[in-house]
């Protein structure tokens, strides 16, 4: 298969640790004989400092006529702290969720046999935990109307969603439940607010069309505790943006590392791939950064395109890693010497 | 001392814990020559039952000439699922918090030690855990202009708030910092919220009254992650309406039980005492219902008149329980029959 990738590295640890992932699709590409073709383009903090933009055109050009792009991560904490910076390199991100109708951010959470000594959570809490988690990208308090007054003692965002932005994420949600455990949870603030309340009604009436999956409703306080108390009882989760945001940050204490969670970003024309963490420049060029996640998003990428037996191939050597403990210092607390690329190579070789 | 106590049972399991921190309270009054007067009223789903309304004016009043309110729970799964229900037992809740003025919910977070074995979390982890969590309580989405369009096919909810809004609990926060160990974190979402960036602006301007205490700020989807990694590293938790529902209900995890925490909300004239469970109402009327929380809401009261030593006394009595495992199956494995009127009359013995 011949393929186009985009590559938008960004910020903090986020080139190096695309730079493992391009690793891996390389090795698939030659292994499977595929033509996979790379290009790198700005975004961010990066894309702010070069081109006081970030997202420059370019890099949305790039994006819109390649088959898939493979993002790393933004942010950096000087504009954090700055309330009155008017260009913030997540301005890029959001921008680019957007401009390519990527409503749909798709978060696998799983409990590998290898590290399940390492989440905070008991074992037998988190002990055959396998979540997917479907949380809406494009709508929401991220993208309703920005107010702030004249005088700057007063602020507000407006949390705006339709039926339609409802509608085509809940399907995909159904259609994932349908091939996994049957059951999807909408998680929202029912009692609360006027948009959680459409959101329900609209699921419901999505979830008539998929008879053998049970839907089910829980507040988004109870959800954060629960997903604690027992992540077991969830198969497909169903949320907003902003609740996804907080409640799949949470579930990756599950798998023991945010550093091992992958995600998919997709659209009807558009499919983005990146790991859930952040920047986390403290880490930047240290070769403390642990690659797996961006390496496991390459591998939801071949998904994607149905190279299912290529995702797998992935998939496997990043378990192999994990077994042997040729992974960083965050999940490895026995040696601690082996370094962001070490588990590329590793991870290259194997494929 | 002489107090009127406004008694807000509620629903679902609201009256058998109020029951309880009653008796508590009447133990403490006879023990100490107190003199408490309890009047009840309704809200929530039984006073729509009642009287059509979550919230009747005469609660209101009732509420307004006491000096404290003891509130037990809110909340009818019969109008969670039905969208278009006009009138909802939280906003009797609701408007409680907004006609009192009540700003601010101060929520503790301990790990109890006879409880450490309980929680979800490693005891490593969560050993030592003394958090206080400062949400606000009447601004923000909770409380801003609700729209649905005529069709139906569109809602939204607006997020506002105002400097004065956020000076006031912000006060409050740094006040209980310098009794404690010195260190505030805000909790908001400053780089997509420009709601955000006013709590970030404001606080960062209070926090200069305070040179003694630290501030620092975590952004809501890593807070939430970081709650469960490393609770430690909490002091006071400071946090808007929504984002202070999530993340404290996801903190009562640490706890080993929902059923445990307490909560005071205040504002400059008014003061409401209320657990942080919910109505629950599967368990209603079983027996099983867990009345710590509720007691130790009672606790808070105390304090919050400056009656520390019969505060005190309330706390040791709910420790010993705990100690003897004379609790309510949500936290005792061992034997099952202690029933939540059983915890309350032990709590009553021992005061
Ligand atoms: C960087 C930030 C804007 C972003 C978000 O909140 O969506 C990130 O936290 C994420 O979850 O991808
Ligand atoms: C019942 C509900 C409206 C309420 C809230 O969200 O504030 C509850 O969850 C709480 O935290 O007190």
């Amino acid at each position: 298969m011949k393929l186009n990738i985009a590559i938008l590295p960004g910020d903090g640890i986020g080139p190096e640790v695309t730079n493992q992932a391009i690793k891996a699709l390389k090795a698939i590409a030659s292994e499977f004989n595929h033509n996979f073709k790379f290009t790198t383009a700005d975004v961010g903090a990066v894309a702010i400092d070069k081109h006081n933009d970030a997202l420059p055109e370019k890099t949305l050009e790039l994006c819109k006529k390649s088959d898939a792009i493979l993002f790393g991560a933004i942010g950096d904490p000087k504009y954090d702290n700055d309330p009155s910076a008017k260009v913030r390199p997540e301005q890029g991100l959001l921008k680019l969720r957007k401009e390519l109708g990527l409503y749909a951010n798709i978060r696998p959470v799983k409990a590998y046999k290898t590290l399940l000594d390492k989440s905070p959570l008991k074992k037998h809490i988190i002990q055959g935990t396998d979540i997917s988690i479907y949380r809406e990208l494009t709508g929401g308090i991220y993208f309703g109307e920005k107010h702030t007054s004249e005088d700057g003692n007063y602020a507000s965002d407006l949390c705006g969603y339709s039926r339609e932005e409802i509608e085509r994420i809940a399907h995909l949600a159904f259609v994932a439940a349908e091939h996994r455990s049957h059951k999807v949870t909408l998680v929202d603030k029912a009692n609360v607010l006027e948009t959680s309340r459409l959101w329900r009604k609209v699921v419901k009436e999505v979830a008539e069309q998929y008879p053998d999956v049970t839907l089910d409703f829980l507040f988004v306080d109870n959800a954060a505790m629960q997903m604690i108390l027992n992540p077991k009882q969830f198969d497909v989760i169903l949320t907003e943006n902003m609740f996804g945001d907080i409640i799949s940050d949470e579930a990756s204490v599950i798998g023991g590392s945010i550093g091992l969670l992958a995600s998919a970003s997709v659209g009807d024309k558009y499919a983005m791939f990146e790991p859930i963490h952040g920047s986390y420049p403290q880490a930047a060029d240290k070769g403390i950064a642990n690659p797996i996640a961006s390496i496991l998003s390459a591998a939801m990428l071949l998904s994607h395109f149905e190279l299912h037996n290529e995702a797998e191939l992935i998939r496997l050597a990043v378990e192999k890693s994990l077994k042997l403990n040729i992974t960083t210092p965050d999940i490895n607390s026995v040696v601690n010497t082996v370094t962001t690329s070490n588990v590329g190579d590793f991870i290259e070789d194997f494929i």
